[in-house]
């Protein structure tokens, strides 16, 4: 199945079957997000992986989202809440031993990230992470539907009690946003069978030629 | 190619080849953004495909991206500055229209955006539209490494020259991210052969059982 296939097959599923993903499935779907792209590579969000059935209901009460208690699994993409020098300097340590050079090679690079991400304030470098988040959300929505595994991607959740309840504040983290991940019930999801409503070309692009 | 393939394919292209992206293989990537996931549906953003060369050119000077000039297209995504009443009726009447049902049963959905959307502020808004964009950015990456196509996203421009070059302004659209797409001149671009650098699984991912 091609990109387009997969995106013409998934929705936002509403109600999911008590099928659970395999572990084979839900490591080929980590692998393909963690190989997202990410601005000057720095990958400034992490990946919780919620299986726990006791944690995810008490993470949906009052939430209009059932999926975040009824998927098989749901995923929880948190950003750094600021970028330090202390993770530039990891991250260039990890580069360096990843390709085999010195650090000292990596000098110019480093200076180029301490002088752009530290110069800006905490909520721009939140924000910037956020956004690479998304890069890898639509990633994992493509790896999913790939595999046949349905997904609903949720921004109405409690931010405040999640970074709570799966310890983000101790980890310098923040929740940006979730993915519940599952197997649809057909027969009791209205939205599996609704048309996907999508704008025509023509209003969506436009060529500068 | 699977998405994991195609990602790992893929790198942040430094040096484009003079070749030519075809206008069916644009077409491809086009149409898998506009299917990419929104929040709600409304696809709060539109994107631009810069072809002409002079135009390109005017846009990267100054710029350390050399990709705006010499990539074969360019894509600038750009979303709405704020999120309007009329916005919200407009995409009703076509959602009603596209599922074939009266705009009266669709009034409970409507009711649910305009409180949820209309609440926030402009900039709240604007943050969330450029969030769905770049949803729509990780899509575009492996769109287009399905067709062995090559790609640099780039956050690193004059957003406020773009908005005025490009008419945005005008459309109540704002810059948000560009994509330079085209072929890699594999033996001018030094990160074509550099390795990938992404981390281990273990730290990337965290399991709550």
């Amino acid at each position: 199945m091609n990109t387009t296939e997969s995106l013409k097959w998934r929705y936002a599923t509403k109600k999911f079957s008590s099928k659970k993903i395999s572990t084979e499935d839900l490591s080929k779907i980590l692998e393909a997000i963690n190989l997202s792209a990410s601005s000057t590579g720095l990958q400034p969000y992490r990946v919780f992986i919620v299986e726990n059935a006791a944690l995810r209901q008490e993470l949906g009460e009052g939430s209009f989202n059932g999926q975040i208690a009824s998927s098989s699994h749901l995923l929880v993409f948190a950003a750094w809440e600021n970028i330090t020098e202390e993770q530039i300097n990891s991250f260039i340590a990890f580069m360096a031993k990843e390709r085999n050079v010195s650090e000292e090679t990596l000098a110019g690079y480093k200076a180029a990230l301490v002088g752009g991400l530290l110069s800006r304030s905490d909520e721009e470098n939140f924000s910037w992470a956020a956004r690479q988040a998304y890069i890898a959300l639509g990633t994992a929505l493509i790896a999913a539907a790939e595999l046949k595994i349905d997904s609903t991607p949720m921004e109405g959740f409690d931010a405040a009690k999640f970074d709570v309840l799966l310890g983000f504040t101790d980890k310098g983290l923040k929740s940006v946003v979730t993915l519940a991940l599952g197997y649809r019930d057909s027969e009791n999801d209205y939205n599996a069978g609704l048309k996907k409503v999508r704008l025509p070309l023509t209003e969506f692009a436009t060529f500068i030629n």
